[in-house]
């Protein structure tokens, strides 16, 4: 039996829509054994609300087996005073924080969702004041630094590009909260009991999910949803131990392999 | 008698109100026989706007001798559908150009200016729409990169987190066509027929007027005004040939150094 890292978005469902055979898949995982975590840098809604949305999509899973990039932002930042660009959705995740307008010890930047949202979040009053905030020495953080994100629209531009342009203004590093930090994966296993050498992690991301895994040391399995690009596999030169047509062929695909 | 080229943001004038003595200085550098020439990456206005706008402040100056960017973009992209985020008042610049809003040759990303005008231009709307270009093929300019610039009220975040942004998303590579791109340095020195060894640039930013140009063989004067900051000429380890407090001591420097 395995110790098992589902990414969500692209990996169960694209933009609400259940990837067809992905709940029955997660059901033969657990009835086999395996123990599971939902590991997702989706930055749009809150643990609980995305615990329901997956429910509703008829995943059968608990919110505390979801590991959301809001909770651990909650948990690296407790106590600070936080400048949060961030999407309303996740909020309630932050709870704890010190959310100010100014004179913050950090700058959090979330990540965009499909609706009007980015335009206010990522304005340019809302980037100024950030960069503001980091030339008078607060620190910056992101949910993660996703260049993109696939829709049912299609691609479309992702927050990593607005964590980019404050880097470069500010001359200061992000920290990264989500896929592919290490704390990010060690966190997921930690709750499951697992060693990396022992869990698998199985995304639709080559460089959030796949390359982030197997640089902390855990086997990987790519489907071919959500984000995935044949080019992108090849130009990025990254490996997985195995590539299915969607999460549907999983069970099968670990029964013959593991 | 020297070729000078002059910058115009933080040199002649912060926010609009001109530099006190910048006015008498450039009329004696005249007198005196030097070559001028206002070498600007500013992207407010076009050429002729900035023209008025600079004689309203008593700098006696033709058009003829304003290099704006949108002048240099306008003949580099001349003939092809250019998908421009840039302020509205360098369009007149940009006449020649097949401006479109979608299917483009080129991204070409300008400039912010103080007003409501960047929240407009650097929408997620927007933003993202050149992302979609870029992916699809295009190839991506920017008036200039800069970090950020200043006004009257302190440091705004300028264009080039935008540029950043755009070049991480899409792991394209922004040309720069403003400063400090050898090709805007070498335009400006054809136009009044000068060798990089015998002309000067007279700036307030260390990377774009001072290295920039050093780079491109000339000789440098650093400015106390607009953007300058004293421990930003350490940490870029950047040693102009002079240091003065503003434009209006140049003549004098000049004088004694020549």
């Amino acid at each position: 039996m395995a110790a098992i890292l589902l990414d969500v978005d692209g990996v169960l469902h694209v933009s609400g829509e259940p990837i067809a055979g992905a709940a029955d898949a997660v059901r033969r995982l657990r009835a086999e054994g395996h123990r599971l975590r939902f590991v997702t840098n989706s930055t749009i809604m809150s643990c609980r609300q995305l615990g329901d949305s997956l429910r509703a999509m008829c995943f059968a899973l608990d919110d505390d087996e979801l590991q959301t990039t809001g909770v651990v932002a909650a948990r690296v930042l407790a106590g600070r005073r936080v400048l949060a660009l961030t999407m309303p959705g996740i909020l309630d995740d932050l709870d704890g924080l010190q959310l100010i307008g100014m004179n913050a010890d950090a700058v959090l930047v979330g990540g965009c969702d499909e609706g009007e949202e980015p335009g206010r979040v990522f304005s340019y009053l809302n980037l100024n004041r950030a960069f503001l905030e980091l030339e008078a020495g607060a620190e910056l953080y992101c949910l993660h630094k996703n260049r993109w994100w696939q829709t049912a629209d299609g691609p479309k531009l992702d927050s990593g590009a607005f964590v980019a342009g404050l880097e470069f203004a500010s001359g200061i590093d992000a920290t990264v909260l989500g896929k592919p930090s290490p704390e990010y994966f060690a966190a997921a296993l930690e709750a499951i009991d697992a060693d990396p050498e022992l869990a698998w992690m199985i995304g639709d991301d080559v460089e959030g999910d796949v390359r982030g895994a197997q640089r902390h040391g855990m086997r990987t399995v790519l489907v071919r949803t959500g984000k995935f690009r044949p080019d992108e596999v090849e130009e990025l030169g990254v490996v997985p131990d195995g590539i299915v047509s969607s999460l549907a062929q999983l069970p099968d695909w670990l029964e013959a392999n593991l």
